[in-house]
């Protein structure tokens, strides 16, 4: 082991096995120690090393942590249309189990992958822009157990000491035009900007917030300057950049 | 059955065994059809009347709602030490289940007992006044499991029209002289008090709010203007008077 290994941070990636985990294993593979946890393998190097700890099985996800870091927790019931018992199991104890088992192995540093559904009822009625310090007003259950996450989280951190960063992730897309809805486009978060930010969320000097994590989007509803400030994020994508720009050259 | 008794509001008080859901059977009886549920009958009319329903299962809540008008939801875990397997079955699994049964069965309004403890941090480092419109910071995984209900309670205002109103209740006791801790007695809502909030939050002209609901102490920390302007809620009682005027005069 060469000097620059031994200081590498060891992450865990919960919900390696989904789109966002799968990207950031692949970005993130070449400066930190991975530890991937999921269900299913989706590569053959996942074959290999993916966890298939279960998350609902408290004593599944402790031994994950040894000489963690920090946990990028992406598991969960991902899609705003998720059932209660879908949403009760994988984000309410799944992700309570996660949280408790990295206070109990001493990680440092918990990043959560929040999302703009904590807050997509301020959407739904056009009310933005839309800031990180309004209160919650969810649109959908998976949207409530965002809020319940981050409402856990907040207090890890007070009463544990544990850093705790949540990030309200945007539309995660390689390409932004393979919607027309407004919506989802407003919201989109680039490969290079995902990587970014959580980055960001990894080393800045920060221990605890809430923070959008979207592209530069012209028409975007989420405000990012704490993420800017606190994080040191600097969106560099843009749909606009993508799609109107060669519209209006036409 | 006379004209008056045809137009009583039918009001489902779950926790009826509990001491608030006890003392509200006793002093709303007279103007509202009670239907109780509890575990545990504590006096001889409950032994005749009370609802024995489990909540944490659904099937059991259901039948709790037939022709009800408001739900006074007082069930739950109610101790801020609560451990986190009764939180999630009391506070989320069984919450949940009685606002979904209320929205099947379509109650017009559901009273969530909520509590100062969804910001109790702010009050443990001493980060006062706390506002109803400032974001959850608790202090307990009981806290989060209020933060949780008035999320979900939002959520269904917003999406079913069901009224949602969350009483942040205080320390509820006959008495403030049993107590010398002096954040119990900032808190302290009295009998005649807690009368008076339940029947403001039952028949108020809103359809959706988070209300402090303390009696008028002088040290008090959490606000009470929405209380009063949305629910008509006018505090008669105060600690100081019990407490420290007989002190003052000696």
């Amino acid at each position: 082991m060469t000097g620059t290994e031994r200081t590498r941070r060891r992450v865990l990636i919960t919900g390696a096995s989904g789109g966002i985990g799968q990207f950031l294993e692949g970005r993130l593979r070449n400066d930190y120690e991975l530890v991937t946890q999921g269900r299913t393998p989706r590569t053959p190097e996942q074959e290999k090393t993916l966890r298939r700890a279960d998350l609902e099985v408290y004593a599944e996800v402790l031994p994950l942590m040894e000489g963690v870091d920090t946990v990028l927790h992406l598991a969960g019931a991902a899609s705003p249309e998720s059932e209660w018992d879908d949403v009760l199991n994988a984000n309410i104890v799944g992700f309570r189990n996660v949280l408790e088992a990295a206070r109990e192995a001493g990680v440092r540093r918990f990043v959560f992958a929040s999302s703009n559904h904590a807050m997509g009822m301020y959407d739904r009625l056009g009310e933005w822009p839309v800031y990180s310090h309004q209160l919650p007003r969810v649109d959908s259950l998976y949207g409530v157990s965002k809020v319940f996450g981050e409402a856990l989280g907040r207090f890890y951190h007070d009463e544990f000491g544990i850093d705790f960063l949540a990030l309200r992730v945007g539309w995660f897309s390689s390409d932004p035009t393979e919607t027309d809805k407004e919506i989802l486009r407003a919201m989109w978060l680039s490969e290079d900007d995902t990587e970014q930010v959580f980055r960001c969320a990894i080393e800045a000097d920060t221990s605890y917030g809430i923070y959008y994590a979207v592209s530069d989007n012209h028409n975007r509803r989420w405000d990012l300057l704490n993420t800017m400030l606190e994080l040191g994020y600097r969106p560099r994508d843009s749909w606009t950049d993508r799609v109107e720009q060669p519209e209006a050259r036409r």
